[in-house]
């Protein structure tokens, strides 16, 4: 099956496809969302239509995003919740499950501990997925995000066969 | 013409339409968007899906959103911005200008004041809109909002003839 992960923001909007096929995981695609100048709903709009285009170029069957880390700057804390409004609705739009994960439960599943640098995460994300061409960091974060998806989906599904 | 004025939240969505002849303004109608239960991007989902309903059915030329107040408590400003980023998103697929106002500039517009309750602004949108049957107080908001793009306007227009 194949997982996009969203890491949001305003102005660079990160994007991710793996497959994944039992344990393997493989690249799909990457690449970053850019929502331009203008007025807010313009912007947002932008990043809209090119998720949208995303999903549907590359057609993931579930999607996961990843949760916000809230700070003391409110304003800032408004741009990234505008920005993570469009990255849930839009899979949800095109009928994908959407996931939300923890930054650091997605650094813990990339680099095996909570915290983790950028250039670290993309370090790992280049080795789990081999030949991969990184858009930017935005796009590794996004592929981190699809990765610890993938990881939750394959404990859930080892979890199924212990029960059964 | 028709102005669409929406008070973004995520739980109730308050949305106003009105009809704009000149000086003059009338109610067309008022509702509240709900949310209900359900994963975030459910829920966004569903207040996407009831806005473009009732752009759908009214018809508005103009939008106009409620700028967020931001305060310290960052989780409600998280799910307020994901909102906002819904409310700001949906007239904008619909090729509306979307204009933005402060708290303070819809209650001087409805009000006279910068400061007023509730209660107090709901009074003032009964008496400037004669019939309208209010869906609730975040629906009277929303109609607040509309009035107050309304205002806007026609002091644009009055500022041009005085050019002309």
């Amino acid at each position: 099956m194949r997982v996009l992960g969203i890491d949001p923001g305003l102005v660079n909007m990160g994007w991710g496809v793996i497959h994944i096929d039992g344990s393997r995981l493989s690249h799909v695609a990457n690449g970053v969302c850019k929502s331009g100048k203008g007025d807010l709903a313009v912007r947002l709009l932008a990043l809209h239509d090119q998720l949208g285009a995303v999903i549907a170029a590359h057609k993931p069957e579930e999607a996961a995003v990843e949760q916000t880390f809230v700070n003391s700057n409110g304003a800032a804390t408004l741009k990234l919740g505008q920005a993570r409004g469009i990255a849930m609705l839009v899979p949800a739009r095109a009928g994908l499950a959407v996931g939300e994960y923890a930054p650091n439960a997605i650094k813990k599943a990339v680099v095996g501990v909570g915290h983790a640098d950028k250039a670290q995460i993309a370090h790992m994300v280049k080795l789990q997925l081999p030949g991969v061409d990184l858009a930017g960091p935005d796009a590794a974060d996004a592929l981190a995000i699809a990765i610890c998806h993938a990881h939750h989906l394959q404990s859930a599904r080892a979890a199924a066969r212990v029960v059964a």
